[in-house]
């Protein structure tokens, strides 16, 4: 089986990281094909940015897919194109955001996220909302953190994420934590080992959702929402 | 004041009909600027096609707002790049689906959306929850018109239309309509005679709409969520 | 176009307050009548006072609708008489609770609103709920102010509403602030200086709202819960 | 004990009907005084009427309080001045669709209204919101009988309320009924018979509550939102 | 009339306790039988307890169903078995967190509930939520305090539990306290004196509930949810 | 790895036949130990049946975890005794509902439950509601079908099934399906090639869920809800 990773941004450093998580993970006979938008911006950090991004990340998409791949990751924390995404791919499309909730919807009741910037707490809120986890999830805290400066974190990014972390278990009866970026992948088991609870990376989940949905079978519906788009006469290339 | 009007897609047709609209209902002293999408997808058919339209619609969300346009609307039901276009203007950004319905929850208990093709009955019910009106919004349903045949529609499409509208006020108890493309914007008079309901274009609204913020001196929060985007070093451009 | 302003307590210098900002949002062409129910309560403070505005409140709606008022805006937070005004005008009717919190989520994500005192916060709340911004409130605090205080609001009442909002601001994500009185109409300006964030006057909302269905052709749904209420024989008078 | 039971209209014979049921089910030592608001509109049937019922209502609260009531039940299934009531009284307060729900939500989990008229909808679903019953209330119906037609209920319409309950039972999976309207306290007995699942009439389940909350010793709570109104200088009297 | 009284867990010093609760507040023709389930464990403080209490707290519904009971009380704040009592007994079937919470949404917009242990507070919520309180009720708090310590509160786990109900009641708007222990019975009056609102005892609550559903002749539904188990052959006895 | 999938019930054939599907998606390097819970009732078809099961399937989960489980799957549609076993494993644990429903929402928007027994609608839903897809669930269907007829399903039951399903996708909108009990493992396939929409299965879904999570690191959370139950002095054993 192979699973497609797109990072989203242009930041090769970040791609390189997060397939070492995924690849920890990936069971035997899952192969991880890890991809960067080099036509996105450097960092995902505002709407303009995603929006920005989703022309190459579908290409990456379109592109994976006829080349055979069996499922796709989109690997930032927004799920920039999910739904559009879905539309194109055969196999299933899973974003890290969506995969380290139900993870953590599946280890405990309440989970904590801590991301990045606070300008991106928005969005966080809307993806809990869409994805039904609006109760499960007790508290969104954002660290102040440029997502770049995660391409190698100083130990006083790694001790704000942590202390927030604590914050969510102590103050607001989170039971684990959702890692809110990508770039934080390398931090889940130092954080475990302070908090005590679970720390969920959203880029080791998604690996792991994606491979249970192929090996049953199951793809995304091409009924209605997530059909193939429409080809309209005179339009030469989707996308 | 001077409204921008923005034709996501790159149908001209389309955007002379809304422009009509929106001249119609702009008071004394509100011009309209309306511009077509030209690097945009024919029609807004898919998340797809949403998400290859944004490029060109947020550079002429700058570009307007280089030019004095003191708001902005996005005339496409989908409300595509609502977000990032509000992190890049200064004055207020309404969206075509959103002042539909917040001019329907205002005379009235229950609305109901008609809209195009069936595959975007789902992003209309996410937009329904995320403005605020999930329960207000008594039924959605889709007439399955392309949305190009709106450009000149067929006195069956019509037809159709004003079926699924009576069956939303006389068995889903909907006291009034929001119309669910900006391609159906002439529709609104006929169908009111039709119905005996207020049927509501989301053009006329969002022109309404965005006049009032005008006048009231309200544009867009920069705080968080709607903050100008961040400009990282190396980054020649925005949009 | 013209629009009735009530002031459903029995405060002429309130009247007189709000009346200045109504006229000075309304655009070109825009009358304001603004009236004060006599008969009603010195303050809205209560369910009990609320209540006993009420015959007055609808009876200055009969009134304006039969001299040609085209819409009507109700200019008391707690939007009393709204669903029964409506059913009595043939114009749209707008509650200035209702048009601020509209104008506050096209302006912004999540906004708070500040308001006069604690007893009536659980009347905000179903408010908020009722228009659908449930998730888009952030906070609702009191200032514990009388309202009749609001009149000529002293520096310590203006410090505490501020204190407040700064709060919302910067402790619970708040992107805009509400005024949850008319009477704080005047503070609007200075309020934004201070906050740095979009302040929505609902008496400046309501006009805008109201002006903007007007001129788009929208009135109350006339089908169902807002159809004028049934006279019964031997019922001589109905409000 | 002493329980007041308010018609909020002014039917003399609706108020003997139901008193007759009250009295039925009121325990022993509970004694049930039936009051009728004569100020009041002959029906309840619309927002109008509601408001127009307030004073005669609040000053029957007074009147009863001051006397040595003990609760209060307020007989019309809109559950009209419930909030202003618990301001003034000093025992507990409780509404007729207020107590069916309750009563309704003990017995099964999902219920179904039957009620009068088709306008009264949107209130009852505003009722079944506030009181925590939207998700437990599997449809409302309106049989579409004017509320003094009931005063003596034609074969007709009590087989129009019947097959509406029957539906609800039927193909909306309710496992009760609760009565929409005071003045169906009669037939209760034979639609529980004709559904075979319980029927709940709010003038029996009220007269229930209030007695359970008396003997409790648990009365409204005087803090914040139910606090006795403020009196200002220069008002004489409050109702 | 006879109500039973389940203690659900085996501690004979509790069902003595709440049975002193139950019968001060049992009106005039109510008797009270309070059983201890003495297979069950000796507290139910997780949710593996509240399963091994199961099979003999159903058995006690059953035989004090066949031994003419009119209604039963669950008196365990988790209402551990209550849908299965439900379809066991003839009569009404009570919890007595369901009950604290009815009780005191009839008293109080908002209540709070202080319990034993935070591990219970999961699914404290999710009954509040189940019952329709998500939004009446503005926080839950635990004492920290085994269950059985409550056999014979000390004075530090009495401060303990005031000082929680105050905090909720000044930081969370609180206007009333549901007591989330049957063991917490004899606290009531004490902490309604310290706090000034109503202190809601879950045991009372019940007692006066089923009392009244049993005066009202209104039982459990025996449609779909709660309809008498299937029989399967070869099964001997269901309990 | 090692998962164990516990059949509640005491049906070995129908243990045998879920085993089946388990290990063909259970990957290379999972082992499936099949259990069946013989102390259980024959089906598991009401709550009373759900609460008699539980003793038996939790020293099932004690066992097992004592014995070196790394995982376990609860092989019945109303995941019985989930928490209860969460609090005793080591390793995490899945309910058939809740992996149904977590897979059918990252491969379609919306999806529809087809389950037995319509008695059995209310727990589906709660548990819809309390897994976060009150919304995603377009619909719930029972087939009326007992539990047991499933072990070998006969061609009515299996038209009768395909029927429901059928209606949930053309009347309800659903994209995809759940299959509500262990017992319709096997018409996974059959479904799908006549609906034409991913139909899932729970035991398939549960097994790639839980060896996903064991591949991660991720266990149950410890903290609060789900911490070991509490031993007291004097009581022997657990479970």
């Amino acid at each position: 089986m192979r699973i497609q990773l797109v990072n989203p941004n242009a930041s090769r450093a970040m791609t390189a990281k997060i397939a070492v998580t995924a690849r920890a993970v990936a069971g035997p006979g899952v192969e991880i094909d890890a991809v960067t938008n080099d036509e996105g911006p450097a960092a995902l950090e505002s709407h303009t940015d995603d929006a920005l991004a989703l022309p190459g990340l579908l290409r990456a998409i379109e592109r994976a897919d006829a080349g055979g791949a069996d499922a796709h990751v989109i690997a930032c924390f927004g799920d920039p194109g999910l739904d559009a995404a879905r539309e194109l791919a055969r196999g299933p499309v899973i974003g890290i955001a969506e995969a380290g909730m139900h993870a953590a919807a599946l280890v405990s009741r309440r989970f904590a996220v801590v991301t990045t910037l606070a300008r991106t707490l928005g969005h966080t809120r809307d993806l809990t909302r869409r994805y039904g986890f609006g109760e499960a999830c007790a508290a969104a805290y954002a660290a102040d953190i440029p997502v770049l400066d995660l391409e190698e974190a100083s130990p006083a990014a790694v001790e704000r994420i942590g202390a927030l972390a604590e914050r969510a278990v102590h103050e607001d009866g989170a039971e684990s934590i959702v890692l809110g970026c990508a770039g934080m992948t390398d931090l889940c088991t130092a954080l475990e080992v302070r908090l005590g609870v679970p720390v969920i990376d959203g880029v080791a989940a998604a690996v792991g959702l994606a491979s249970a949905l192929v090996r049953m079978g199951a793809s995304t519906s091409r009924r209605e929402e997530y059909a193939p788009p429409p080809r309209r006469p005179g339009e030469l290339l989707r996308v």
